[in-house]
This record gives structure tokens, sequence and C-alpha cells, in this order.
């Protein structure tokens, strides 16, 4: 087990490091290149956790549950169908999720696994894909629902994703985890919604790997979730949603109260 | 006129500048923040240009003018209508389209004008957001136009537009530039194909860069391509698309001739 994560001290100091138990061992250097211990030392609990990376893209698959595929009647893609969701829109575990300004209507978690690329990829064959994941995390994948189809002619998938604090990630980077054996498990305010096999994924994570890297270059910390199976629904404001992997671990995030209007312009 | 331009020199420096005639003022510093003259000169023949940003997103919109919106029937939207393109999908000018491997359908330009952010915003309203525009530049948004539609259930336009070398950006960013009064000018192998005028919009610069700052925040060096009006077509491999703006430039970039599959591997 070697768990990455990402925190910041009280100071403000950002650094990164290895989990072990209720502590961190800090590392100086790249997390996906030359990393070495520094010898300091941090209590989890006297840290906030930000996002165990920092990806150039989040690229976030649809229909890649044969279960989910078969309730909404969908046939399986051939190709793994994705959109994008912008650097500005990833959180860590315990960030407040917020509410678009100026809209009222339904925000939906998915929970998802995540996988981290840990070296420039591209046309990369499924056999050596593995090469190129450092690990796998957990994934919110938010969505400001009632917008997905607001106009008839253009399915805006990036602009209901897109939003800052729509993609919430960690809790950690764990390098050794077997995604046969795990089940993704998402409650809402502490009531189980989700809970489906990862052996049901249409397109594994090495073929998701292969696939993409011939659609684009993907990056060291960049970010490929996987796609969400049944039990999605929506998030009460105020309402917390936890998406937990075994082996890997538990990522909390509560939708914020709604603001007043002028608190919540910038 | 001011015309900022990025540029690499024979030994590989990277710099970035003023452009004046035929020669670049260097600067140092950040080109959005504080920059100051460096009293080097380069030679415009003498240096490859890059794209003159990096952005960490660009917001590609669909549907923004009334002649092709009309042309397709579709009625024009209520907010733009985006996908989002991913960093490495940028090329300056000059720098070769290369065909995705694998990939043998048409390959289409669209010709545009795209708007550079200059100061991070988000929720900024549209009186105020033309002081979040740096500039101006041109944008070839290329497309693989047959993976649009190749799964019946999700239009893939992250895919077909997000390949590495599929955003054509620049020669320069021009700061004093009147879109009202501009047409966008693209030419395959000399050819005029597109010739539409700016002001056919249908959101203006600083109504997408306030409805876009309600979606996400934006950052200094981000790309807003406006979209594209009639006359697109497809190029052909060792073909020459040259998009240009009077005031801004002329942006040429060639689809290579295809390689033989080893050439191609990475």
């Amino acid at each position: 087990m070697t768990s990455w994560i990402r925190f910041r001290q009280p100071q403000g100091h950002i650094g990164f490091g290895v989990l072990d138990n209720a502590s961190i061992a800090e590392y100086d250097g790249d997390m996906f290149g030359d990393a070495k211990p520094n010898g300091k030392h941090w209590r989890l609990n006297e840290v906030e956790l930000l996002s165990p990376c920092m990806p150039t893209k989040v690229v976030a698959l649809w229909n890649n549950f044969h279960a989910l595929s078969q309730k909404l009647g969908k046939a399986a893609p051939s190709h793994p169908l994705f959109l994008i969701k912008p650097p500005m829109s990833v959180i860590g575990p315990g960030a407040p999720i917020r509410r678009p300004k100026g809209y009222s209507g339904k925000i939906a978690y998915e929970g998802e696994l995540g996988i981290v690329i840990g070296k420039r990829c591209t046309n990369v064959s499924p056999e050596v894909a593995d090469d190129y994941i450092f690990g796998y995390t957990c994934i919110n994948d938010v969505t400001a629902v009632d917008l997905l189809n607001e106009d008839p002619n253009f399915a805006q998938w990036c602009r209901s994703k897109g939003f800052d604090t729509f993609s919430c990630i960690g809790p950690v980077i764990e390098r050794e985890f077997d995604w046969r054996k795990a089940s993704v498990v998402t409650r809402l305010d502490d009531v189980e919604r989700q809970n489906y096999p990862l052996s049901d994924m249409i397109f594994t994570p090495a073929e998701q790997v292969s696939m993409i890297s011939h659609d684009m270059t993907l990056m060291p910390g960049d970010v490929i979730a996987c796609g969400t199976s049944i039990g999605v629904g929506s998030i009460k404001d105020g309402s917390t949603v936890v998406v937990s992997i075994e082996g890997i671990g538990a990522l909390p995030n509560q939708l914020a109260a709604a603001r007043p209007v002028e608190a919540a312009a910038q």
C-alpha cells in the first residue's frame, strides 16, 4: 500500500507525501518523477487535504458500465465516450461543492473510480498501458443536470459538468490497487445510494488509457474518471456525498448551503 | 497596435515580446502581469513562432453566427454552447496539424476569432467583461469530422476536436482590435473558403466572457474560440489553411502529409 496525498498545513505551506496510518511522511520533488522523503511528518488531523493531483484535464467517461448501459437501453460503445472537465473544476476531500451562481436546478453526484496518469503518453497499446497508470483515486463527478439538455441542438456536457468545484478527487492516489475486486460505494447523508462492482466496466483502465492516448496526449497527474453506474441521484444544498472504494479510501464533499446573493458575487 | 508574440530562437530559448514590424522586442516577466522589455531584439525570420499563449483550456463555441445558424436551421442559443479543448491540442503558426494515428476520415478547418483572457475572472458582468480580455487572435478549430457522430447516443465533440495539434492559435495577440469592423477570412491552398463579418456574432466577446465566466473560472491565457460561420470544409493531407483577420494577422497551418505507420508510432 502506497497512498500519495497532497495537503496544506495551517501556515499555508502546500506539500505532498505518503500516508502512513494517521500521519503523512512529506516528500520533496515531483510526485510523478524523482520524489524523496524530506524527513518532515504531519499528523493527518493538523492539515487540510487537497486533491492528490492537479490534472491539466479530467477526461470523464459516459456509458462505461454494462449495468447502467442496459438500464438506459443504450448499446455499449466501441470507443470510450468522454467529455473534458477543466482544471479549475477540481477540489479535494472535504472541500465544498458550490452551487453555480444563478442556477437553482438539480445537482447530481456520480461516484466513480479515477485513473491517475503517471507518465506522458501518446498512442500507447493496451498491453503497456498499465505502465502509464500512477495509481487510482475516488471521484465525485458532479453535474448541473438541468443544463445538460437545455438547448435542443447541443448536449452541454462540458458546461453542466465543468463548473468550479464539480470534480471532487481524493482522498489519496493508491498505487497498489486491484480494481477487479473492488466496488464503488456512494453515500448521500449516510444512506447508501450506489454500490457497484468495477468488474462491470465496459473498458478496463488499461483499455481506457490506451484508447484515450490515441485521442490526446495524457500528462502526469491527468485524471480519467471511469464513468458511473446505477444509483445516480441529486444532492440537496447542505447534503454530503461520500464516495468510497475499499483499498483507496473515502472522499466526502458537501454541497454548500446556498449563500446570500451578495456573498456569492465576486 | 500592440501585438504580443511567443517564439523559440534557434538555440531553443523560448521568449515572448512585442512585434515591431519584422522584429520582436523581447520582454521578461509575465505577459499578463508585470512584463518589461529586456533590451533584446529578434528578427522575425530567425525565430520559430509559437502559439502566443498557453491556455489551461480552450473554450470552443458552436452555433455563434446568425448566418450559419440560419443555414443549419438551428435556433440561436440563449447561452453560449461550448466544448473544451485540452492544452495539448494547441499549436502555433506554421506548426503542422497531425492526422490522428489510425484515423483516415475527413479533417475540417474552421476559421475563428479567438479571445485571450488577461485576468482571472469568475461571474463577471457583461459591462466589465472587456476589462478581462487581454486581446484577440486567429484560430483554426480543427475537427476529425467522422468521429463526431460515430456513436448514436453521444456527440463526441471533445474527442473529434481535442486531438493534439487541433487548436491552431496565432500569430499574435492583438490588444487594440475592433472586432465590429473585421472579418474572418479562411484560405485553403490559396483559395478563399470563408469570409464572414464578426458583426454577425450571436454573443459578442464581452457577452461570451461574462456568460462563460459564470460557468467556470477563466484564467490568464485561456482562449475562447468564438465559433465559425459558413464555408467550413475539409483539408486534404498536405494542404495548408490560412486563417486571417485584418488587424491581427495570418495563421498558416499545413495538414502534414500522411507518414508511414512506423514513423507515426510513439
